[in-house]
């Protein structure tokens, strides 16, 4: 059944500072001073990581019983590369978002590698931010208002 | 210059909660109790939501000037349709993440509503988050590792 999730994001009077809000939960999103912002929050690419790495968690979490997957820990590293030239600007030949994101599971457990690998490609193909990030999804802006 | 972003995921010990870290900021994600969380936090799929209506107003905010476009106030109203259907195993037809994001740009503003759709385009085509949402980015998993 479709369901359909709301969001908010609203900048603030500091500097690039953003407050984003959904269903009352809140992230204080900024720039580093090196990106001409305050330092207050992570900024949205940051935000990306986090979103994507938390969602392989919950996969992980709500499926391992289904996959029979005994594990007492688990978390993830990632990381992505991004050229500012793309968004500044400053190249037209550099795209503006991450050019690659890469991440790794780790899994404090006593399955054999070969589960291990087989349950991490199973959280991995399963994973909604990972399937939006990786296949992309239709973008629609339904309105620009003047208030 | 390419700069690479990093962050963590980690599952904590109460049920499908997960914490988020980048650059010592952090955010809790959980599910709602009608996914099956104890809904201490928004979920991964809003965390993409609130990251692209920030990425949206940091645009905003850092381009204005350059654009030459006053405003006072700018936020982003967002909402995205999934279907946990597909996530979940039960309709094999159904893709994991949403199937599509709609977002509108609020600006309290005196510019004439043809400047505010020529920087509404303008946000639209640099932002990093929007970017990799609609055309997709590379992801590699690294590693599943034993720890």
């Amino acid at each position: 059944m479709l369901t359909t999730f709301k969001a908010t994001a609203k900048k603030t009077e500091t500097g690039l500072q953003v407050e984003s809000e959904a269903r009352g939960f809140k992230i204080t999103f900024d720039e580093p001073k090196s990106l001409g912002g305050t330092d207050t929050g992570m900024n949205p690419v940051e935000g990306v990581l986090c979103a994507l790495g938390a969602c392989q968690s919950i996969v992980c979490a709500a499926f391992a019983r289904y996959k029979r997957f005994k594990y007492e820990e688990f978390w993830v590293e990632l990381e992505g590369d991004l050229d500012p030239d793309g968004f500044t600007g400053k190249n037209p030949d550099v795209r503006n978002g991450f050019q690659e994101i890469r991440f790794s599971f780790h899994f404090k457990t006593d399955e054999p590698q070969e589960k291990i690998d087989e349950f991490a490609d199973f959280i991995e193909s399963r994973c909604p931010v990972g399937d939006n990030l990786g296949h992309g999804v239709k973008l629609v802006r339904t309105a620009a208002v003047k208030e």
